[in-house]
């Protein structure tokens, strides 16, 4: 893309109102724009991070098999009342009555939903195992909204739901979530730890929370330092290996890790002193298994092969889509702007035109532009006519995690700078090899 | 996918409640079901479907150089009343309380809002041409929602608006926007015919209406049989070129073709007898220039050359996602069930096991299902213990252009079958030719 022809409306100033990095950054970087209270709008530069974090958690479910589908944003408020929540969830759902006076809502969550689609057609133990999930908009209508999309009221979530017929193969998808979760987070350049949590209004004993530590986070959480030794890394999974994934699952548990809910001061106090440590984190996702919670009330029942009714089991798990935004930069940033880590990256590379007008400097960017686009590197070009310290400092504002320099003095030796937003490191190269080392950087990816 | 796996519920019976055909299939196929009335949640086979449509509009409207986004789908009343349109709107618009009392409403469309954001940071000519567009979810409470996804309540649509400084470069964005319409018709299998239609409620003395021609459509349709001659084709187009834009505009709208709206009969009777039709078609899309119309109530200014404050020129131009859906069944369908067009498909091809439990033909499915997923052709193996005529007719109701089958007679002499859905031909040829002839099929999608 080049940037003369793109809408990247960025700020000089830092907005009074936003109270966190990541708010004042997405702001200042032309990322979102508040609509209104709690409610944003994705600027161009903002929707590319977004769709680039959703596509992540789509290829990871679908890798450990989950089924991509997609339920609606109005629900009617009569599944919520078979299952007992309508009453229950206060003034945080934003109620609606339609035209013909029907009660509707906007969903916050579709556990009644997607119930209600697989009694309807799931008669039997061998449309089992299932896991179903969706992306989709959500509103909480939270009393104040803040922290921008961190805390927002209209926000993208991923969530998932698996049918099972007994506990045990409930629990294989639970730790097949895990699983998934762990590798989608590393894939955006997060460390997310998996602390046990509090069953809250979905209910279940099994769940645990995702957190990616963070000063600015919302909970404090208490763990022992050799938890976040742990990296899932490129390791082979077989999520259908029920004692492969249980076996990820202790691995990643099986050290204190806790938030302010269920912190527990006599466990803390059996880690090692100097491994106890307590900071702030930002939750992420969360997974739970909950049972019959839903099925039996709704009546989500399948023959088993002895030809009885049984109640599913059931378990649902979330990834918050547009909060991970904030979330990634709150952990990768520093007093110049966002640093993408490069699997979320709205663009791989800036390219930055030292001298615009100059004909063979503008050639030089046009072919290099070029080259990195059918390399699948996706540059962005800044070919405006603007000082070369306003380049830099839109791209180190904007994080893209690459940059190349281009200028009549380099082009004399025919090198070109490629710059690290992370380290400042730069190398002088030549143009092809700047090509050849960033195609190969996102190759992978 | 191997459907064994898969989440596919068709149906048996006819629903009785549908009372056009691609509802039918639709309900029929496992694509969709209604979650409350005019709202429907899309099963996996549909959200395949969907997620297809719109990649195809988002690689239209990029490649025409207009810049994705993304709007939310809840807005403030604040901004519709400064419009003037919060009044006019009527039922249709789904309106909302929030818990602080607030006037909140679900966009049935964008144009407050997209011009809110250009006012909030574009001061400058400089900026121009810039058109953004998003694909969101959107609300209209239909007093008789019918007709499945055609005319739901909660539907997806592409809006997108461009901002320019005359009246003459509005027109080049309008002229691009039809170009960039007819390619992504085509590309879905659709011939879609520019019809001049009226402005409605969003205004505008210029604008099309794209109609695709069917029994069910809700419009009725006046045309020169020669406009149905009329293709885009794979033709090269420059969008900056603005007499290339024009000129297809010409080519594409210089026969009569109207909606019962603006059908003027002495023009029509002007047509050859033996070339006027009237039928009834599909609305699918339209395009509108409006001018100053949301620009000057709401202060959407630049500065020009000369330095004076004008109002900027605007269109808004849109593309229904989700009724594509239903329209592409409408347009493409036989007595057994759908016929993808092979840009849509959810399954580049379907693989048919004759005798599941054989372990030769078990070995050889589970080859070329391999094979063809390596080659990107996206198959669905139905690997059911099934009867070949339960397993056809799935096939069939659900649509995929093209089924492999595969049994151990034709495996004794090294041959599949490879069946195209639209004509039922059938040629045999080894497992590898059947891979290679998909894979150059959807080589080029």
């Amino acid at each position: 893309m080049r940037l003369s022809r793109y809408f990247l409306p960025v700020l000089k100033e830092t907005p009074a109102e936003a109270q966190i990095v990541s708010h004042r950054l997405m702001l200042r970087a032309g990322m979102i724009r508040q609509a209104s209270a709690g409610i944003y709008s994705w600027l161009p530069l903002g929707f590319k991070v977004l769709s680039r974090i959703e596509r992540i958690v789509h290829e990871e479910q679908q890798r450990a098999g989950h089924i991509p589908m997609l339920m609606p944003t109005i629900q009617s408020a009569d599944l919520w009342r078979e299952s007992g929540r309508y009453d229950d969830y206060g003034e945080e759902m934003l109620r609606i009555t339609d035209r013909h006076k029907r009660d509707m809502l906007y969903g916050p969550t579709n556990e009644e939903l997607i119930t209600d689609i697989f009694r309807s057609y799931v008669g039997s133990y061998k449309a089992l195992p299932l896991t179903l999930y969706h992306i989709q908009w959500k509103f909480r209508d939270e009393v104040r909204p803040r922290f921008g999309v961190m805390r927002g009221r209209e926000f993208l979530m991923k969530d998932g739901y698996n049918f099972d017929l007994t506990k045990e193969a409930a629990l294989h998808a639970y730790n097949r979530h895990l699983v998934s979760y762990l590798r989608t987070y590393e894939r955006m350049g997060l460390q997310a730890i998996p602390m046990r949590a509090d069953g809250g209004p979905i209910g279940g004993d099994y769940t645990h929370e995702f957190l990616v530590l963070a000063e600015t986070g919302e909970s404090e959480v208490f763990y022992d330092s050799a938890i976040t030794d742990l990296k899932f890394g490129d390791r082979a999974i077989d999520y259908d290996d029920i004692a492969e994934c249980r076996g990820v699952l202790e691995e990643f548990t099986s050290r204190y890790a806790r938030t302010d809910e269920t912190h527990d001061e006599a466990k803390f106090a059996e880690i090692p002193e100097e491994r106890r440590r307590s900071a702030r984190g930002i939750e992420v996702g969360q997974i739970f298994y909950f049972g019959t919670k839903y099925s039996e009330p709704m009546g989500a029942t399948v023959t088993d092969e002895t030809g009885a009714q049984v109640a599913v089991h059931m378990g649902s798990h979330g990834i918050g889509v547009s909060r991970l935004a904030g979330a990634i930069i709150e952990a990768s940033h520093d007093e110049k702007g966002i640093i993408w880590p490069e699997g979320v990256t709205p663009f791989g590379a800036g390219v930055v035109n030292l001298r615009q007008g100059d004909a063979a400097t503008d050639a030089a960017c046009d072919d290099i532009y070029t080259k990195l686009k059918a390399a699948g590197v996706d540059p962005l070009y800044d070919d405006r006519e603007e000082r070369a310290g306003s380049k830099f400092a839109t791209m180190d504002l904007i994080g893209l995690p690459w940059r190349v320099t281009i200028g009549p003095r380099g082009l004399k030796s025919g090198q070109v700078e490629l710059t690290r937003r992370k380290t400042g490191e730069t190398v002088e190269l030549s143009p092809d090899d700047a090509v050849a080392r960033l195609a190969e950087i996102y190759a992978a990816r």
